[in-house]
């Protein structure tokens, strides 16, 4: 039963990304910071689960970072001369490089959704989409201790 | 290559979680309502990735719902007499069902984290981490139009 779980969680993807960066050298390490409009195009087999999505302003978009390096445990921020461990970051070098940004629905035409501050290449894939609820996804309070002030 | 990169979403759970709940009718449908502690057990081969983690005051505990229905594209809340697409809404049913709670870390203790708020039955998987930023994860004023005021 364990074995059959795990050799189960495998991800479809729902659809695909559009954004203005074609390398990764060109991502910003912070999407939020960047005001470019990125296109997320859902496929057409997923179009009734958008039910309803233009009445939320914000989203967390769940995308994957498929040019990340899956075996690397500790990294280095770019401004930062200390190694932390990967799951203290947000660095897309991760185990399982799923990458999340909550960030607010510009407008839906169709199947697709414009959003920004997205942080990857052009033609990433998308695999989940959730409404953000302040009451239980925002933590204005919270301290990542190891950053520099 | 498209085809490559498709087959290729293959995740490897990082560690096993353990909370009060035996059954989905058990678990809460906002983690965020109770102060259950809950813990997450990381495998031993990921304990360098937890460096620096008991520095971070809040994570983003990602999870799989492997008892979820993945075909699911359109649901109520328990509340609520109409249907909404699954990704306008938090439901455990969609097509990638990985859950996401931000939570605050209680303790560390060697690779044993002790977390709240977490929503699904002892023994789910863990797969992945990260450290919770209010610059990027924070939206207090976020909005779900559809829901019951």
């Amino acid at each position: 039963m364990e074995e059959d779980l795990k050799s189960n969680i495998v991800l479809n993807p729902i659809g695909k990304i559009t954004t203005p960066y074609s390398t990764t050298d060109e991502c910003p390490s912070q999407g939020r910071l960047k005001e470019a409009e990125c296109i997320i195009d859902i496929f057409p087999e997923y179009i009734d689960a958008l039910l309803d999505i233009d009445k939320c302003s914000h989203l967390i978009v769940l995308y994957w970072f498929h040019l990340s390096d899956r075996t690397r445990l500790q990294g280095k921020k770019r401004d930062h001369d200390r190694v932390h461990g990967v799951f203290a970051t947000r660095s897309p070098h991760r185990p399982n490089p799923i990458a999340i940004s909550s960030v607010p629905l510009l407008k839906r035409e169709g199947n697709r959704l414009f959003v920004k501050h997205l942080e990857c290449v052009t033609g990433t894939y998308c695999i989940d989409l959730k409404a953000y609820s302040p009451d239980i996804d925002s933590y204005p309070e919270a301290v990542i201790g190891w950053r520099k002030k």
